[in-house]
């Protein structure tokens, strides 16, 4: 159900990553962010992966890699996005799950959540089911739409 | 002394950015990155800003701008280098002075910065003083030439 991003997923991704961006409420993005720079961020080349949760259609997507360059290369980062119509499934989890199991493999020591709106509770809890812990909160560091100034978690899962 | 980075600067700027990388004890960037890439990494366009520390020649630079995109747009982030010949007088705190004053009148609501090496002392001790707090620290997540892998730490000034 998880497998690597193709090039005709583009036209299933984009409406995913547009509807995230757009409602502005889980990431640090621009909301107005254009097609072109959505693949350019969205799209990793290796050493990253993107990878995409089809059945008969796409319901969701990650991207994965390292967090940093240099001397932080031997810690990953990850984001995960579900269509809107396919939350509550257990996608994002999946997912999430994904992504440590190939950060593992890929001899990373751990998975670094660089800005996790502590709004987003479902994410938070599913991170922390999976064993992440939150390093700090970044005190109204992210502006939601509707809620205001709400902090940024940092989160890591040190292998 | 404090005051924009303009074009002729690069010749001055460079060589203390190569040094810093090259050393990569203190930055998570590539120890081997190109000029052409520092260029690309330390030269801010607006709503970023570059500056150096310059009196007969420049001794140190800094860089800041937006951390992040959209939602996070209203914390800013800085960094500094100052070459090693002109370190212990005070540089590196003059320019941290100036990047908190540049953001605060731009209208950020805070300064963060994402990835302190915990070994880089000077650095952490100077920012404490201007009233920066450790929000917490990812352990082991920097890879130190000598010291092995040390926590990097999340700091935060709120306005």
């Amino acid at each position: 159900m998880i497998r690597p991003f193709a090039e005709p997923d583009w036209e299933q991704v984009w409406p995913i990553v547009r509807e995230v961006v757009r409602a502005g409420d889980t990431y640090t993005y621009d909301p107005a962010m254009s097609e072109a720079d959505a693949r350019g961020i969205w799209v990793e080349s290796p050493p990253g992966l993107t990878v995409v949760a089809s059945h008969d259609r796409v319901a969701g997507t990650a991207k994965m890699g390292p967090n940093k360059a240099g001397p932080g290369a031997h810690v990953a980062t990850a984001s995960f996005m579900v269509a809107a119509d396919s939350r509550g499934q257990g996608i994002g989890a999946a997912l999430c799950r994904f992504a440590i199991d190939w950060a593992r493999a890929q001899g990373y020591a751990g998975i670094q959540f660089n800005a996790v709106a502590e709004s987003n509770v479902a994410a938070v809890t599913v991170y922390r089911r999976l064993g992440f812990k939150i390093i700090g909160t970044v005190p109204r560091a992210f502006e939601h739409p509707t809620l205001g100034r709400v902090g940024l978690h940092v989160m890591y899962l040190e292998f």
